[in-house]
Protein backbone atom coordinates (compact mmCIF):
# COMPACT_ATOMS: atom_id res chain seq x y z
CA UNK A 1 0.00 0.00 0.00
CA UNK A 2 1.50 3.17 -0.96
CA UNK A 3 2.04 6.31 1.32
CA UNK A 4 -1.30 7.78 -0.47
CA UNK A 5 -3.55 4.48 -0.40
CA UNK A 6 -2.39 4.76 3.62
CA UNK A 7 -3.28 8.21 4.12
CA UNK A 8 -6.64 7.53 2.47
CA UNK A 9 -7.14 4.31 4.66
CA UNK A 10 -9.86 4.39 6.90
CA UNK A 11 -9.70 2.45 10.18
CA UNK A 12 -12.14 -0.62 9.93
CA UNK A 13 -13.34 0.17 13.45
CA UNK A 14 -14.08 3.78 12.14
CA UNK A 15 -16.06 1.74 8.93
CA UNK A 16 -17.91 -0.30 11.31
CA UNK A 17 -19.16 2.06 13.52
CA UNK A 18 -20.05 4.60 10.66
CA UNK A 19 -21.97 2.29 9.14
CA UNK A 20 -23.86 1.38 12.27
CA UNK A 21 -24.94 4.38 12.45
CA UNK A 22 -25.75 5.09 8.69
CA UNK A 23 -25.44 2.23 6.90
CA UNK A 24 -28.18 0.26 4.79
CA UNK A 25 -28.58 -3.55 4.05
CA UNK A 26 -31.26 -3.96 1.11
CA UNK A 27 -32.74 -6.24 -0.79
CA UNK A 28 -35.17 -5.92 -3.44
CA UNK A 29 -37.07 -8.26 -5.86
CA UNK A 30 -37.98 -7.07 -8.77
CA UNK A 31 -40.05 -7.87 -11.95
CA UNK A 32 -38.25 -8.16 -15.09
CA UNK A 33 -40.18 -9.80 -17.66
CA UNK A 34 -37.25 -10.24 -19.84
CA UNK A 35 -35.60 -13.00 -17.29
CA UNK A 36 -36.52 -16.40 -17.56
CA UNK A 37 -38.06 -16.36 -14.24
CA UNK A 38 -39.41 -12.87 -14.64
CA UNK A 39 -38.20 -11.90 -10.95
CA UNK A 40 -34.48 -10.30 -10.10
CA UNK A 41 -33.05 -10.45 -6.76
CA UNK A 42 -30.77 -7.34 -6.49
CA UNK A 43 -29.05 -6.80 -2.92
CA UNK A 44 -27.29 -3.67 -2.54
CA UNK A 45 -25.18 -1.94 0.48
CA UNK A 46 -25.43 1.27 1.07
CA UNK A 47 -24.34 4.51 2.71
CA UNK A 48 -26.21 8.17 2.24
CA UNK A 49 -24.76 11.41 3.87
CA UNK A 50 -25.14 15.07 2.60
CA UNK A 51 -22.94 15.96 -0.26
CA UNK A 52 -20.42 17.70 2.03
CA UNK A 53 -19.20 14.43 2.73
CA UNK A 54 -18.77 13.27 -0.49
CA UNK A 55 -15.04 12.92 0.55
CA UNK A 56 -15.86 10.22 3.15
CA UNK A 57 -18.03 7.91 0.99
CA UNK A 58 -15.05 8.22 -2.05
CA UNK A 59 -12.59 6.94 1.01
CA UNK A 60 -15.35 3.78 1.63
CA UNK A 61 -14.98 2.59 -2.00
CA UNK A 62 -11.25 2.38 -1.43
CA UNK A 63 -11.71 0.19 2.03
CA UNK A 64 -14.34 -2.22 0.45
CA UNK A 65 -12.23 -2.03 -2.98
CA UNK A 66 -15.51 -1.68 -4.56
CA UNK A 67 -18.83 0.39 -5.44
CA UNK A 68 -19.65 4.10 -6.16
CA UNK A 69 -20.43 7.03 -5.39
CA UNK A 70 -23.74 8.29 -6.80
CA UNK A 71 -26.22 11.42 -6.37
CA UNK A 72 -29.37 10.10 -3.93
CA UNK A 73 -32.06 12.37 -3.49
CA UNK A 74 -31.63 16.54 -3.70
CA UNK A 75 -28.18 17.14 -1.36
CA UNK A 76 -27.67 13.85 -0.57
CA UNK A 77 -25.21 11.54 -1.96
CA UNK A 78 -24.65 7.68 -1.59
CA UNK A 79 -21.81 5.01 -1.15
CA UNK A 80 -23.69 2.31 -3.01
CA UNK A 81 -22.31 -1.35 -3.93
CA UNK A 82 -24.06 -3.76 -5.91
CA UNK A 83 -23.40 -7.11 -7.62
CA UNK A 84 -22.73 -10.25 -6.17
CA UNK A 85 -18.88 -10.51 -6.42
CA UNK A 86 -18.27 -6.99 -4.23
CA UNK A 87 -21.29 -8.06 -2.32
CA UNK A 88 -19.38 -10.76 -1.02
CA UNK A 89 -16.16 -8.32 -0.19
CA UNK A 90 -18.49 -6.27 2.12
CA UNK A 91 -20.02 -9.58 3.90
CA UNK A 92 -16.23 -10.53 4.16
CA UNK A 93 -15.66 -6.73 5.82
CA UNK A 94 -18.66 -7.19 7.87
CA UNK A 95 -18.02 -11.15 9.37
CA UNK A 96 -14.15 -9.65 10.29
CA UNK A 97 -15.68 -6.89 12.04
CA UNK A 98 -19.01 -7.42 12.96
CA UNK A 99 -21.19 -4.45 13.87
CA UNK A 100 -22.23 -3.30 16.99
CA UNK A 101 -25.70 -2.83 17.24
CA UNK A 102 -29.08 -4.07 15.93
CA UNK A 103 -27.87 -3.82 12.69
CA UNK A 104 -25.96 -7.10 12.94
CA UNK A 105 -28.90 -9.37 12.60
CA UNK A 106 -29.96 -7.23 9.11
CA UNK A 107 -26.75 -8.22 7.92
CA UNK A 108 -26.81 -11.69 8.73
CA UNK A 109 -29.54 -12.05 6.72
CA UNK A 110 -28.60 -9.72 4.17
CA UNK A 111 -25.08 -12.18 4.21
CA UNK A 112 -27.75 -14.92 4.24
CA UNK A 113 -29.11 -14.20 1.05
CA UNK A 114 -25.61 -13.72 -0.24
CA UNK A 115 -24.81 -17.25 0.21
CA UNK A 116 -28.07 -18.17 -1.40
CA UNK A 117 -27.03 -16.67 -4.29
CA UNK A 118 -23.61 -17.51 -4.24
CA UNK A 119 -25.37 -20.95 -5.00
CA UNK A 120 -27.53 -19.90 -7.70
CA UNK A 121 -30.55 -20.09 -5.48
CA UNK A 122 -31.87 -17.10 -7.23
CA UNK A 123 -32.51 -18.92 -10.71
CA UNK A 124 -34.92 -21.33 -8.98
CA UNK A 125 -38.47 -20.37 -8.14
CA UNK A 126 -37.98 -21.75 -4.16
CA UNK A 127 -34.73 -20.25 -4.40
CA UNK A 128 -36.76 -16.88 -5.01
CA UNK A 129 -39.24 -17.76 -2.28
CA UNK A 130 -36.66 -18.53 0.00
CA UNK A 131 -34.93 -14.97 -0.25
CA UNK A 132 -37.77 -12.77 -0.36
CA UNK A 133 -39.33 -14.39 2.60
CA UNK A 134 -35.19 -13.93 4.55
CA UNK A 135 -35.61 -10.18 3.04
CA UNK A 136 -39.64 -9.60 4.11
CA UNK A 137 -38.45 -10.48 7.42
CA UNK A 138 -35.16 -8.19 7.23
CA UNK A 139 -36.75 -4.96 5.94
CA UNK A 140 -39.23 -5.41 8.61
CA UNK A 141 -42.27 -3.12 7.04
CA UNK A 142 -41.98 -3.47 3.70
CA UNK A 143 -43.43 -7.11 2.02
CA UNK A 144 -41.22 -7.52 -1.18
CA UNK A 145 -43.81 -7.23 -4.26
CA UNK A 146 -42.91 -10.77 -5.27
CA UNK A 147 -44.29 -12.17 -2.60
CA UNK A 148 -47.85 -10.68 -3.07
CA UNK A 149 -47.77 -11.07 -6.89
CA UNK A 150 -50.14 -13.13 -8.52
CA UNK A 151 -47.87 -14.70 -10.47
CA UNK A 152 -46.04 -15.87 -7.77
CA UNK A 153 -48.74 -16.95 -5.39
CA UNK A 154 -48.20 -20.91 -4.85
CA UNK B 1 -9.90 -1.63 34.30
CA UNK B 2 -11.61 -5.33 34.83
CA UNK B 3 -13.09 -7.78 32.93
CA UNK B 4 -16.16 -7.49 32.71
CA UNK B 5 -15.26 -3.44 31.47
CA UNK B 6 -12.42 -4.41 29.32
CA UNK B 7 -15.71 -6.51 27.40
CA UNK B 8 -17.75 -3.63 27.38
CA UNK B 9 -15.17 -1.48 26.50
CA UNK B 10 -16.12 0.15 22.36
CA UNK B 11 -12.87 0.29 20.06
CA UNK B 12 -12.47 4.70 19.74
CA UNK B 13 -12.10 4.33 16.29
CA UNK B 14 -15.93 2.74 16.11
CA UNK B 15 -17.09 5.56 18.57
CA UNK B 16 -15.15 7.83 16.16
CA UNK B 17 -17.73 6.33 13.36
CA UNK B 18 -20.71 6.11 15.40
CA UNK B 19 -20.02 9.84 16.53
CA UNK B 20 -19.33 10.59 12.72
CA UNK B 21 -22.51 9.62 11.69
CA UNK B 22 -25.18 9.94 14.69
CA UNK B 23 -23.66 12.43 16.87
CA UNK B 24 -24.43 16.03 17.71
CA UNK B 25 -22.94 18.97 19.17
CA UNK B 26 -25.29 21.91 20.08
CA UNK B 27 -24.82 24.37 22.14
CA UNK B 28 -28.43 26.23 23.45
CA UNK B 29 -28.84 29.68 24.75
CA UNK B 30 -31.75 29.71 27.37
CA UNK B 31 -33.59 32.24 28.86
CA UNK B 32 -32.89 32.50 32.79
CA UNK B 33 -34.43 34.83 34.36
CA UNK B 34 -33.36 33.89 37.77
CA UNK B 35 -29.70 34.58 36.99
CA UNK B 36 -27.27 37.59 37.59
CA UNK B 37 -26.96 37.63 33.40
CA UNK B 38 -30.49 36.29 32.71
CA UNK B 39 -29.30 33.88 30.47
CA UNK B 40 -27.64 30.28 30.51
CA UNK B 41 -25.21 29.02 28.16
CA UNK B 42 -25.88 25.04 27.86
CA UNK B 43 -23.84 22.91 25.91
CA UNK B 44 -24.85 19.57 24.73
CA UNK B 45 -23.20 16.30 23.61
CA UNK B 46 -26.04 13.86 22.00
CA UNK B 47 -26.20 10.40 20.30
CA UNK B 48 -30.13 9.55 19.26
CA UNK B 49 -30.95 6.04 18.26
CA UNK B 50 -33.78 3.57 18.43
CA UNK B 51 -34.66 2.34 21.69
CA UNK B 52 -33.70 -1.54 20.41
CA UNK B 53 -30.35 -0.37 20.21
CA UNK B 54 -30.24 1.26 23.73
CA UNK B 55 -27.17 -1.15 25.10
CA UNK B 56 -25.17 0.72 22.13
CA UNK B 57 -25.78 3.98 24.27
CA UNK B 58 -25.07 2.24 27.61
CA UNK B 59 -21.81 1.53 26.63
CA UNK B 60 -20.93 5.37 25.18
CA UNK B 61 -21.55 5.93 29.32
CA UNK B 62 -18.72 3.52 30.00
CA UNK B 63 -16.68 4.96 26.96
CA UNK B 64 -16.42 8.71 28.52
CA UNK B 65 -17.08 8.03 31.95
CA UNK B 66 -20.22 10.10 32.23
CA UNK B 67 -23.53 10.68 30.43
CA UNK B 68 -27.11 9.23 30.76
CA UNK B 69 -29.53 7.53 28.55
CA UNK B 70 -32.74 9.21 28.65
CA UNK B 71 -36.02 9.33 26.12
CA UNK B 72 -35.95 11.24 23.61
CA UNK B 73 -39.31 11.42 21.17
CA UNK B 74 -41.09 8.11 20.75
CA UNK B 75 -39.46 5.03 20.71
CA UNK B 76 -35.73 7.02 20.70
CA UNK B 77 -33.22 6.97 23.29
CA UNK B 78 -30.64 9.53 23.38
CA UNK B 79 -27.12 9.46 24.98
CA UNK B 80 -26.68 12.41 26.49
CA UNK B 81 -23.71 14.78 28.33
CA UNK B 82 -24.07 17.63 30.09
CA UNK B 83 -21.76 19.71 32.67
CA UNK B 84 -18.86 21.46 31.77
CA UNK B 85 -16.69 19.06 33.55
CA UNK B 86 -18.17 16.29 31.02
CA UNK B 87 -17.58 17.92 28.45
CA UNK B 88 -14.58 18.51 28.70
CA UNK B 89 -14.39 14.38 28.73
CA UNK B 90 -16.01 14.37 25.53
CA UNK B 91 -13.67 17.10 24.15
CA UNK B 92 -10.66 15.62 25.26
CA UNK B 93 -11.63 12.34 23.14
CA UNK B 94 -12.48 13.51 20.35
CA UNK B 95 -9.20 16.05 20.14
CA UNK B 96 -7.55 12.61 20.62
CA UNK B 97 -9.82 11.01 17.93
CA UNK B 98 -10.62 13.51 15.87
CA UNK B 99 -14.12 13.02 13.51
CA UNK B 100 -13.33 12.13 9.60
CA UNK B 101 -17.00 14.32 8.51
CA UNK B 102 -17.26 17.62 7.73
CA UNK B 103 -19.00 17.38 11.62
CA UNK B 104 -15.45 17.86 12.58
CA UNK B 105 -15.72 21.57 12.05
CA UNK B 106 -18.97 21.62 14.40
CA UNK B 107 -16.92 20.09 16.73
CA UNK B 108 -14.08 22.79 16.50
CA UNK B 109 -16.68 25.52 17.22
CA UNK B 110 -18.35 23.50 20.29
CA UNK B 111 -14.60 22.85 21.48
CA UNK B 112 -14.16 26.87 21.70
CA UNK B 113 -17.19 27.39 23.22
CA UNK B 114 -16.39 24.83 25.90
CA UNK B 115 -12.99 26.55 26.59
CA UNK B 116 -14.53 29.62 27.00
CA UNK B 117 -16.64 28.21 29.33
CA UNK B 118 -13.78 26.84 31.08
CA UNK B 119 -12.47 30.58 31.58
CA UNK B 120 -15.53 31.37 32.79
CA UNK B 121 -16.69 34.08 29.81
CA UNK B 122 -20.22 32.39 29.68
CA UNK B 123 -20.47 34.58 33.14
CA UNK B 124 -20.16 38.03 31.12
CA UNK B 125 -21.60 39.97 28.49
CA UNK B 126 -18.99 40.18 26.36
CA UNK B 127 -18.37 36.47 26.45
CA UNK B 128 -22.12 35.54 26.06
CA UNK B 129 -22.26 37.57 22.78
CA UNK B 130 -19.13 35.79 21.30
CA UNK B 131 -20.39 31.97 22.71
CA UNK B 132 -23.86 33.67 20.86
CA UNK B 133 -21.98 33.84 17.13
CA UNK B 134 -20.46 31.14 17.30
CA UNK B 135 -23.65 28.72 18.57
CA UNK B 136 -25.28 30.53 15.77
CA UNK B 137 -22.65 29.78 13.31
CA UNK B 138 -22.15 26.38 14.52
CA UNK B 139 -25.58 25.15 14.29
CA UNK B 140 -26.03 27.05 11.13
CA UNK B 141 -29.66 27.45 10.34
CA UNK B 142 -30.40 28.52 14.11
CA UNK B 143 -29.80 32.01 15.55
CA UNK B 144 -30.34 31.94 18.99
CA UNK B 145 -32.49 33.82 21.05
CA UNK B 146 -29.95 35.18 22.76
CA UNK B 147 -28.75 37.14 19.38
CA UNK B 148 -32.44 38.55 18.86
CA UNK B 149 -33.73 39.52 22.06
CA UNK B 150 -34.24 43.00 23.04
CA UNK B 151 -32.77 42.56 26.10
CA UNK B 152 -29.51 41.92 24.43
CA UNK B 153 -29.18 43.88 21.49
CA UNK B 154 -26.53 46.47 21.62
Amino acid sequence: MGADNQQERLDASWVVGFVDGEGCFRVSINRQPAMSLRWQVLPEFRVVQHERDERVLQKLTGVFGCGSVVRNHGNRKEFRVRGLQNLTRVVDFFRKHPLQTTKQKNFEQFAQIIELMQEGQHGTRDGIDTIAHIAWNMNRQLKPRYLESSETIR
